[in-house]
């Protein structure tokens, strides 16, 4: 049993969308670092690395590149791995559930990727939660929906090729 | 599977210490309210209520209250779940996964509770896990291993009376 958080619309982001690829493709492409740097940032930025130890507790690691090749690297902590249907990890703690060290200007936020089986596709549901509506007004400035959105079609493009 | 977090002794405080009940019992006391509020505060302190969810993204929730009567609420989020070995709770996240919102002065910690059964009694070890040493510092100075050395004897007496 997992206490899944309950979307509050005026924290949380939340891009749902229906694609044409089988849910087993879609969670391999959220789950093996190979993949995850064909399509994880929204081009034209790119992710030159991509570490993930896949556990409750374990490391999500990205370093996503800017055009200009500024390199911004991520660390988060995997909460919840359901195979196959469910992957909760988080920018609010590091690896081994160790609390992070805050920065300035920086939010951290909790992903929830929900991966079902529709017809011969899959409904995909990527929500971000967040501590409070200022978090999520600036995650949402950032283009949360639009990114989230290209990437999600990137991943589609990338297992599509596999 | 879960990644423990690896104590960092620059980082993290650890109490542990063997108590002749068993690990049954210590469980128990970890995971029930009605119980936690009888041990949870060392006393002259004392938890006047306590609500537990026990499963990862559930709320730990208590109040301790001073030998003045100030209440002090702390909420915190259930993170690993090991029926009758390993509680892993932290506040550096609410329930339900959402990122806290930080108050100053506070610092996040995660506490692993590991319960392994040591002859008739109970091998227990209690770990704070902080983002960095001023953090666990402050714990430190807060009193950390006598306070939960304390609030274990208190478990002990509890469990005992069952």
């Amino acid at each position: 049993m997992t206490a899944y958080p309950s979307v509050n619309p005026d924290l949380d982001l939340v891009l749902e969308r229906t694609v044409d690829v089988a849910p087993e493709l879609v969670w391999r492409a959220w789950t093996t670092p190979e993949l995850v740097v064909r399509w994880f940032a929204p081009k034209p930025w790119s992710t030159s690395s991509c570490e993930i130890d896949l556990q409750p507790g374990g490391r999500f690691h990205t370093v996503m590149r800017s055009p200009e090749g500024t390199e911004y690297p991520s660390t988060g902590c995997i909460l919840v791995v359901e195979e196959g249907r469910t992957l909760v990890f988080t920018s609010g703690l590091g690896p081994g559930f160790r609390p992070q060290v805050g920065t300035d200007g920086d939010f951290p936020f909790t992903a929830v990727i929900r991966i079902e089986r529709s017809g011969n596709g899959t409904k995909y549901t990527a929500t971000a939660i967040h501590a409070d509506a200022s978090a999520k007004q600036s995650h949402e400035k950032m283009g949360f929906v639009e990114g989230w959105g290209t990437a999600l079609d990137q991943l589609v493009e990338t297992v599509r090729g596999l």
